[in-house]
């Protein structure tokens, strides 16, 4: 399963690609958008839009993950980004593929079990998963590839819940209820 | 010209078409799209690219207007109106429209002359302005007509604008430097 995560940001939108196959991730691509030399709002979505839906195309993601949420207190940077946000989901949509959200928390909980982990300990760990030599020159790669990271474990933990329930099951055949 | 005003919202979504020529603003079509009954965030966002990128087929706008601030303090709520604003927008971009942007206050300043005024009052001026009988029930409808309409006006004052400066050069020969 090819697993498509993005860090949508209104400077810069990061993308990572992984493939999720017996329980273990492994690195396809990553990489950034950069809009900031794009002024017109309007041009920046399109953009988005145009870039997202092209890697879709190339690289025919099965699943598609991105953050949700938003740090700072302004109003108008959180529409902002909400506009790219939006466009993001909406090339995935167009696509056929399936769109999930995760909180930071979310996504940090899942790659070093801790929901509170710094940046820096998330990047870490994700070099270290995907066996990546090179550091990222910045976080929005890396965080991205968090994001697709952190749907490949949730699917896992889902398919581990679903195992046990047969197990449970087979091992205890005289509690079902027909 | 035909312009497409767009009140955004992300349970109902307003939209008004409008004619404008010889300085005159005439109603074509106004309607709601009910968000309301559509839980996930994703299929959201794909019924309001599909039903914009529709409206905008069958009535050919020439321009796009949509509002922008939001009123609320909540983050996240901000983000969600950036969401479905995001959208809006692309539709009219793919459709080859320019999208142009209007704060509340400058479209209460431009239909009943005051930044302040009562949304009660915008609503009254539009009725008056477009020669509508019926009142709308609800506001998302006259709002989204009243974004058109203060678009129509500020390309209204453009055009005197430019008009006075011809008016200045015939009037003023002598003051042009070649």
């Amino acid at each position: 399963m090819i697993i498509f995560g993005v860090d949508p940001g209104t400077q810069t939108m990061g993308f990572g690609i992984i493939e999720y196959s017996r329980n273990e991730v492994s690195y396809i691509k990553s990489g950034t958008i950069n809009l900031k030399n794009i002024p017109e709002q309007s041009q920046k979505i399109s953009v988005i839009y145009k870039e997202l839906s092209d890697l879709i195309k190339i690289y025919k993601p099965d699943e598609f993950a991105i953050e949700t949420a938003f740090y700072g207190k302004n109003i108008q940077s959180a529409m902002k980004l909400g506009y790219v946000r939006g466009v993001a989901v909406l090339a995935a949509v167009h696509s056929g593929i399936p769109a999930k959200e995760y909180s930071p928390r979310e996504i940090k909980k899942a790659i070093t079990g801790k929901g509170s982990a710094a940046k820096e300990q998330v990047q870490y760990m994700i070099l270290h998963l995907l066996k990546i030599k090179k550091k990222f020159k910045n976080m929005d790669e890396s965080d991205a590839l968090a994001i697709a990271v952190c749907h490949a474990f949730k699917l896992k933990t889902l398919a581990h819940k679903s195992s046990s329930w047969k197990d449970f099951i087979l091992a205890n055949p005289g509690r079902i209820i027909e």
